[in-house]
């Protein structure tokens, strides 16, 4: 950490600097500079606060931390990329994942039937929700332990594992145990109590970016169930909250290089929530495999305008099937390859 | 609901959406504009996505949706003000109320002496945090039920009524049987779960804007706590996040006013969490009392120098009570008054 | 336009809104739903704050216009692409067209090095700012007319056309004289003098979508070079304002397919300043051309460390190489191709 | 400027950070703490880019600019407060001050109207728009000279000095010619050529906050004005960009008090752009009074719904007579007074 005093600073409020580290069990190593006193702070393991405790001192400027305030989910911690097995399918491991499905499970056969054609295509792995949170309360909420059942035999038909999301600490033992992986959805990336939760659960965690969460918040979530012992966390990208109305988000590419750097931990791209727009799925979906994503996950749903909820995000089977072959190449045009399920002899 | 067709929208593409309404059980009444077709939807209670389903429909250019999405937390619904009485304390009835205390309850001797001081200054409410949602999960993370206790022993001693933060569902009996309002955090404003349950308790709830949400996604999150049927909501605004650095939030006074308009739901501003420095406090808690709020919560800590969390954005007792002197001045300015703990003979 | 009103709208104010519109020369057209009146505005050629003088009157809830503001960069005016034919690159023909240069010239050495550089590597057009915007006043503000002579110079040598800014509209006629197209940088976006008198131009006009403009925005500052009567107008996003500090921008690719859907105006990418580190420069640039876009401008100094300006987001000659063999496999893998310079015989 | 090496940078990357210091004319000073080593750069006058220059090295984790950017514009130059003389009106020493008047003039008789009305009811300066940015070409532009001319005679006549717009350097002759102070709009904040232009201008100018810019952008921006030796610039926040879209902008009162911290120059707010809708400027203006602006900038109109623009946003004169009551309580509660036009005897 690093104290700029002001260029007014007194004699006194430097020496009282100084003096507040030493009694907080720190070394301060002072550096005058050509207009200002700066003062390293030499020590590790700050309290989150530290900074700003620092800067509202007389005489100070400002102070800038210089340790990452994560630490098991950098590269710094593990310089190796982790690549999570769900099932069979490696995330993380060079290849790129296609996870597809609705956005919530409507029925048995719905989910069946959407299983089946989004397999066919090519997605291997299966998403639906059975616990949607939703911005109404007059909206549908999902169908509960229903939905998980079909979405589990959805997975013995198809072969797909499946992810869904969790909203609360108490129907994690509940979720964990049809789903194969669980879902952390953006408006909970700090519900701290379910991270937490789902840090003990032993299924890998997808953990969606906050709407407004800055690269660096979304790894000090990860940290969260990372440091309860749940070493299998997969991020997820969703599009952020920015000023422009015509999109329900914005789909920030960027951020994939950028955490790769941070981070050893796969990196999924989400371009139906990224976008709330079927048309604009296919080519983010390009995009996100172009930049370098670990993967994407994508709405299909058999009759999108009958869908129960986020309908108009959702691709049809065929629209989804012709994603896949532009996306095969683009995937092969960076050295990579889909990830395919072995076909059954 | 209004659906306006795309100017090269072909006849059979308006008609196939007129059937479409009905098919969903609403009338459609046809407008033909000079340069477009515009359809008016009659009906009411349409599903949260209806609007989306719509607007993926071939030929449709837009829609635009009329009613309110929220109901029990409107004007509309109930025109006149919600006044909350909170152990005598009156939330929204036309006298400013301010809440005081520290971020978080560090031991008994720290928020006894701390109840006094604010007590003494003006405060009618004591905040203090028990449960602690924080960023990294090395930081302290509250003293739990101890806090709890503490708080509810310092209400003994000073008369405050106590408002605490609560986190998870789980929580929710306990923290009840201490406090007097339950806090719901920015990040929890969209954790539906836990809405729920306190729309189920029976104490007042104070909902926190969340750091991204809209207005109507605030009030939104309202309805999930009325539709429970607890009809004792004060909202408050605690600053959003945008793109400027130098402040930890920016506090959104115009949506008190704006807010006022659309609910009937007393309007609380938190200055301190809002700004992130307590040299702004004052400033911006004058201004909220101009702007026409029901009150402020405030964080003030005996020695913020060593507070355990949030420290540089909390007055000492002397700047609080310096503050509450400048704060009477403006709301009487306004015409209303500082709601005061009557002399005990 | 559509007028919806209160649900607690009386008679009297309905009418006042009817007489309103009739004054105004429009026919209003009242249908009642199951709530409230709602009024159809019949009519075109509305003024710009028409929308908001409506929404003011006594009983009116909200007022939604629903023709597009823009008219000539609109493919409901003009359905088919345009595409700009600079010195015989062809712009939004459907091939990958690739600008490269360093950010400012610094000499005529330095430009011509650069150019001859990029050309080999693949580059069909020249970029390089003579006249440059900065935050402070203090920094290098570009060579000037010097600037413009080297870079005409640059392109007699290697036969690639030249991009520049021009930032003022005083200087539009020297900077035409001897540049191919005239930039109007990010900051410039709504500087309306200049953007009338580059509609005046007779050379290709490079729109850069400002840092917090939406898409209408920037369409309406396309129209007003469109309406002084110069068709030449390509769009460039360059990354938005959000709240994420890690990166200098975010760069915005989902308008890409979202602006193609509502123009047929041809839109690049520029992924140096959207994102402002070299190291994101290759993988935005491969998803810029998997999302559909046009083409690139991108940043190349010889010596990046040592640049005058931006050099952190310049790609070294080699960098742009490799650069260049990636992006060559992803917009075949589109099944499109990138332009390039005939082979001289 | 401090320079973080990463926890793994070699010895040979340290010593290649130290040497580039060495070239460019400036020492470093190596400290070395537990996690890794840090390097304080003394010298003075860095590039603007310098930070990003280092950042890119090899082995560089962070680089921390200490100085700020700016200097003319900073309380560290110039510690007392800047106050300005407008024809004996002052602005930023103490009193504050009430500038009013229709968005744009539109006509003679509207103009001199309209100034009667705001001085009769406490305005001590007249505002009105002769060239007008506006965010189409097909909207009223402003009537030009004509409407420079009608506002010296308003000024003739009610002894109201003139604040009013310029757009382009090529103007500013023209526009100093009849105005007293020179208005520079948030959509031309970074026109460099424009804020040179006017820092040669013996009037002074009103600087709008970019709607994007943060507060050391605006700084920076004055800076350019005062760097041409004019010195009477004063600051005009009128709302920042949010993704909020119930509002028009969204106000950042907080930045007043935290730029007074930083800057010596007098801090207006503008109520009515600020917010868009003519029912929040009461209630933003008192705040804006609360939180210690220097003053408002506000729109009058004699007839709102028939204003050629902006006119949602206008008071009418009542209205704005009723807000000059208020704001004068709520003024001399905060120990200040409104500047008031010295009585004709």
């Amino acid at each position: 950490m690093i104290v700029a005093m002001s260029v007014r600073a007194t004699e006194e409020e430097i020496e009282n600097v100084l003096k507040r580290l030493e009694h907080d069990g720190y070394a301060g190593q002072m550096s005058r500079g050509a207009e200002r006193a700066v003062i390293g702070v030499i020590g590790t393991g700050f309290p989150e606060d530290y900074k700003d405790h620092l800067e509202v001192l007389p005489g100070v400027e400002s102070v800038t931390r210089i340790s990452k305030p994560y630490k098991l989910s950098s590269r710094d911690f593990k310089p190796t990329d982790t690549v999570i097995d769900v099932r069979g399918v490696r995330v993380g491991g060079g290849e790129f994942v296609v996870m597809a499905g609705p956005c919530a499970v409507e029925g048995r056969e719905h989910i069946l039937e959407t299983a089946e054609a989004v397999g066919d295509r090519g997605a291997v792995m299966l998403r639906g929700g059975a616990f949607k949170p939703r911005t109404s309360p007059y909206s549908f909420q999902g169908l509960g332990e229903d939905g998980l059942r079909y979405l589990a035999e959805a997975r013995e038909r198809c072969g797909l594992p499946v992810i869904t999301e969790v909203m609360e600490p108490s129907e994690v033992d509940l979720v964990e145990g049809f789903t194969d992986v669980l879902q952390i959805g953006t408006r909970n990336m700090q519900n701290f109590p379910l991270l937490r939760r789902v840090g003990q659960a032993r299924k890998p965690v997808m953990l969606k970016r906050g709407m407004s969460a800055t690269i660096e918040e979304w790894l000090m979530a990860s940290e969260y169930i990372l440091a309860e012992g749940n070493q299998d966390v997969m991020l997820c990208e969703r599009g952020i909250r920015t000023f422009e109305t015509m999109l329900r988000n914005t789909l920030d590419l960027s951020c994939v290089p950028m955490a790769r750097r941070l981070t050893h931990l796969p990196i999924i791209v989400d371009p139906s929530h990224g976008t709330g727009k079927w048309y604009l799925v296919k080519p983010m979906a390009l995009a996100a495999a172009a930049v370098g994503a670990d993967g994407i996950i994508v709405e299909v749903h058999p009759d999108p305008d009958n869908a129960w909820s986020d309908g108009p995000q959702a691709l049809t089977p065929d629209n989804f099937g012709d994603m896949m072959k532009a996306l095969e190449s683009v995937v092969e045009a960076t050295g990579r390859r889909l990830w395919k399920v072995p076909a059954t002899v």
